[in-house]
């Protein structure tokens, strides 16, 4: 352990889109005490992340970037977690806060469990966005907005800790979400890393075609918005099968098994269930944009976010935690106590 | 056969997105000497495109809606073209041109060849342009900005029906592209249906799983992206797989092989492939992105088209027709030469 907790330092280890989009979603929420500062294992991603205003300072020394910081996000694809995790788990300041933005979670938190000092905390996170290149270039401060801030406190992360990451989350405009890691392994299998395998198996198996120039030809938005998730940065993807690989594999069989249904409506000229499976898919999804299912944690239950931010950062908590840490473990309950299968 | 060619009388029929759009974007294009007459068997719907400008007037007799008009463009999903072929056969003007944008096209050729006199031309068409949401509220005149339109002529139908309706998509802002019907049902298959089933496939597979509250709440962009397609219009969707069975089976069975690949990597830990599989389609589709294949046929191929548009309304074309028409052939012949399988 080297350094003291400095009042309001944040660390960005990896300031790409992610990193980049939570450095310029911070600064535009006005945290103007405190310092941001980057770092890159491509010294030229995290000086453009400075010019382009989403870290204060780059330090390409990633042990100086992390001593003395309050919080650290490891903003890196998956697989460089682990190692990022080693090389800074000597240089972390008594009580960091330390947390992610990986693609899975369970693999995260063994390795945090393993690797990190037990005078830090951390705290799991995975904004839900992306966009369709990545890159520093494409990082912006509304990314994360209105999308959920997966959230899974390790089981000896302090309070402090966990509120902390939860007002970043919702600092940068996304939705907090407090959720086991298998759990969010699973369903992020199924809503996130399995559209990523379609697009790309999609789009591989499409221009591979000896018929492709035609094909790309006639290719219309409806082609460009399913094909999307095959230009995400490969590192991430790769990262993501293999540190979820039963559950892709899982979603995969039952994506093979649904497209193999709809081929034998078509071979059996089902024409009325065709039909009807439109007709559901249809209603079902407006339904879904219309009214998404709502997420538990409404920002007014963490009032005063920036303040809390700010206080984790000084490490100085306001004296009636009580009141206000009461409300966190019992949103969690509520949570596992409605899980479904 | 009823009326004469009025001078300047375009028909829609079917007053959805794609109808309404095309109107809408034909007015944008200045053709004020035009009269955009509508028609849609869904009465509301034709004088909803009446009050948002997309027609000047909703007649909601089909056969006065064709009766002198000097292009007829049927805008229906593919199954409902039959009926309004058989509908309105009696009551087209002799010399018309019948246009549709249906899905399919070897299909709606057959039904032309068997349904419409031999006094008018069909020339078959395309614009592979649609959006999350089916209806004539969506509907814009920038629909069909730079996709492609494709082109199907009649064997018989006559080089100034030809030429207008290659006009009509230019004036929309689309790129005409001449294509043999066969053909272009394989090639849609792959880059338009196959990502239609596997959108509805995909939306209607996870919310059916009983962890879709969950899912729900986690979806991000990518998730809606990949979805889209499931919110289109359900009576189309079910007449492309009616109207393009054979081919659609095929993409399907492709596509589930494809999967299996991805599993296979998955399930034998080939890391490395799974890699390059992803970096390949990044690099593939960003090249795409940035440079799609151009199609062949320029804009500068046929200099004023609203010019050509009105002569094919009024019935006068131009007498130095030889050196304009001249370039048409050849360029298809230059298609047709540079097929590949």
């Amino acid at each position: 352990m080297k350094g003291n907790l400095a009042k309001g330092r944040i660390t960005i280890v990896g300031t790409g889109l992610i990193g980049g989009s939570l450095g310029l979603a911070l600064k535009a929420a006005g945290l103007k005490e405190v310092e941001i500062v980057g770092h890159d294992r491509d010294r030229g991603t995290a000086n453009q992340a400075q010019r382009l205003g989403a870290i204060d300072r780059a330090e390409h020394n990633l042990s100086r970037a992390v001593t003395g910081a309050s919080i650290v996000i490891i903003a890196t694809p998956v697989l460089a977690v682990r190692d990022v995790m080693r090389q800074i788990a000597g240089d972390l300041a008594e009580g960091a806060v330390v947390t992610d933005t990986a693609s899975t979670k369970a693999q995260v938190m063994q390795w945090a469990e393993e690797l990190l000092p037990s005078h830090v905390s951390f705290v799991g996170g995975h904004p839900m966005a992306g966009k369709e290149t990545p890159g520093i270039e494409r990082a912006e401060a509304k990314l994360f907005s209105g999308e959920a801030y997966c959230i899974c406190p390790a089981v000896n992360a302090k309070e402090e800790a966990v509120r902390s990451v939860v007002s970043q989350a919702q600092l940068v405009g996304a939705e907090p979400l407090f959720i086991d890691p298998e759990e969010h392994d699973q369903y992020a299998a199924g809503v996130s890393h399995l559209p990523l395998l379609i697009s790309t198996a999609l789009f591989t198996m499409l221009r591979a075609s000896p018929a492709w120039t035609e094909m790309a030809m006639m290719a219309s938005s409806g082609f460009r918005d399913v094909t999307r998730l095959a230009s995400g940065d490969p590192r991430m993807s790769h990262g993501i099968c293999m540190t979820n690989r039963e559950a892709v594999i899982h979603w995969l069989e039952r994506m093979i098994g649904e497209l193999s249904h709809f081929r034998d409506l078509l071979q059996d000229w089902k024409d009325e269930e065709l039909l009807k499976a439109f007709a559901g898919a249809q209603m079902d999804r407006d339904a879904f944009l219309a009214r998404p299912p709502q997420r538990r944690m409404e920002a007014s239950a963490l009032p005063n976010l920036r303040q809390q931010l700010l206080d984790a950062l000084a490490g100085t908590w306001v004296t009636e935690r009580a009141r206000r840490l009461e409300r966190l473990p019992k949103l969690q309950e509520k949570r596992s106590s409605e899980r479904k299968e």
